[in-house]
């Protein structure tokens, strides 16, 4: 029989669908080559390939001097505009927030034709250095309360260039999903004294069930709740509320730890679209017992339906311990 | 400049991306024809169409007497299962609910190659009855919370068969995602002693710049803080908690209202995906001042990337009145 699974941290159920179930193996991408193998290493159409550089959006380049590696850019279309007065608006029953903030594209790497599953430990290092980089930047803006960084990876995840990249967009509000999750790992703490977060990953480095991968500072688990296949988070083992209090060993093991989870989705499922998120703090909440930053990998393997969107429960068709021994199993 | 948007009922923050926007006729679909037009009246492969019907899944038809105009099935690869104990299980960190409740298919009309937007006003109404009728008896289930009606249209929207379809769930739990609203609409009858969908449609009958049609009973319209482009809601003017407490001339006037605002994006749009919800109250909550039942109707004309993942914030690029002005000016 199905199960419904709650998550921790969120509240959310999921169905663990089992009437419906597929083996691991049926997400396996039907493409034939994977995406990135397709390409050139250079496209002369590429806003981001080197010599096509729109160089009046560019923030900073890294390294600083010499052949750039790592970009960061203004956004061509930014959803909010970096200048401009932070001013709240209530008339009547609409309430609004003027759209400044932040915008930002990370070119993760010189290369067309690559992606994260296969840049090296020390290109990916490189990459979480210009978000951390970024991020200490953007805070300094006192509009800013909230720094999302995210990737998309493959047209289903919502990427329009191929080019690898990332993007980080600074808001002027904490998002209402945000503060939830602050709100019930705070009633949590109250109860029991302990971080949601760091329980939950204490419990999946007992069980060994859902880990698909484990460092000095990282682990990488198959959530139990799921809402969708293959979906994982990786946590810091230390506790700690945002990715820019990382340290530099600490960077050194989540490229190593994102580059091998990455490789098995791209080994193992053959390239699948998937987003990729960096969960952190307020950018003003600089300590506390429950809020504990990490980042999420979703594959984007099935899609949301009149049912997710009415319900905010997701059905997902693939058991989490079975997605987590299949990628257990990928050769990297 | 861009803007951000609070809805009301839901608290979430939208993007209205102006530096991004495109004009509304920029989300005509480009395929040639309507997808319900490349169909056959019947398809020998179809287990909706009339000849091929699974009769061990059947539950009822509509009429019951005589050649059928609609008919409740069960789902082959039900999400939940009808039959078994409910039972919630708290084993450490993990909290699980047994997988029981109710998943029905309604096939809406014998014929293969139709859609709510070209069905008779009579026709969508049996599809309401049918609905109505449906929840009346999965509600008897003192096992069920809450009751998901909802419809699939089009590839994007996550319908995999084409013959005409709606799908109601009936599920053990109150989803997080509806207990929210109710929290934050209860919050606001307590500050002011009105209904947050009430005074919201007021506005907006005042207003009439997000109005896309109105009868005596229901008013349609764009949201303000609409997280995607013609992202509608159509609210019952008589303030109700449950669809399930519907009167007949309510129904008849929620079946024009319907076929009105699906015909203005089927012809406007030239047949989208779309996602079809009726939000209704907790089924044991049977009376309140602050939840008032509704339909969504949401064209999947945009993706969901990394950033609405992570933030639970929607960037639309779609302007919500001007949406609601092409809308209104579709030939009907």
């Amino acid at each position: 029989m199905a199960e419904l699974r709650q998550n921790m941290v969120t509240k959310e159920w999921v169905i663990i669908a089992d009437e419906r179930a597929k083996r691991p193996d049926d997400y396996i991408e039907s493409h034939q080559q994977a995406i990135t193998e397709t390409q050139t290493l250079y496209d002369p159409d590429c806003p981001f390939c080197p010599k096509n550089e729109e160089l009046d959006l560019e923030i900073e380049c890294f390294p600083a001097k010499g052949a750039w590696q790592t970009r960061a850019v203004h956004n061509r279309y930014p959803a909010l505009s970096k200048d401009g007065n932070l001013s709240r608006t209530f008339k009547g029953v609409h309430r609004k927030i003027s759209g400044v903030g932040h915008h930002e594209v990370v070119v993760e790497n010189p290369r067309h034709n690559t992606t994260l599953a296969l840049m090296s430990p020390e290109e990916i290092k490189l990459l979480l250095e210009t978000f951390y980089h970024r991020g200490w930047s953007i805070r300094k803006d006192s509009r800013i309360e909230q720094i999302i960084y995210f990737k998309n990876h493959g047209e289903r995840a919502g990427a329009s260039l191929k080019h690898p990249h990332s993007q980080i967009i600074g808001l002027p509000v904490v998002p209402n999903n945000i503060r939830n999750r602050i709100d019930v790992t705070r009633r949590y703490f109250d109860d029991t004294g302990d971080c949601a977060y760091c329980t939950m990953m204490q419990d999946e480095l007992k069980s060994q069930e859902r880990l698909v991968a484990v460092n000095d500072h990282f682990v990488a688990f198959v959530l139990y709740a799921a809402p969708s296949p293959f979906h994982m988070w990786i946590l810091p083992r230390n506790h700690s509320v945002s990715f820019l209090y990382s340290q530099s060993e600490e960077l050194d093991d989540l490229a190593k730890m994102l580059r091998d989870v990455l490789r098995r989705l791209y080994i193992g499922l053959r390239d699948p679209a998937y987003n990729l998120i960096i969960r952190t703090a307020p950018v003003k909440e600089i300590s506390n017992d429950y809020t504990h930053w990490y980042v999420t990998v979703v594959p984007r393997l099935s899609r949301t339906a009149g049912f997710e969107l009415g319900s905010g429960i997701f059905i997902n068709p693939a058991i989490p311990k079975e997605s987590a021994a299949f990628l257990r199993r990928v050769k990297v």
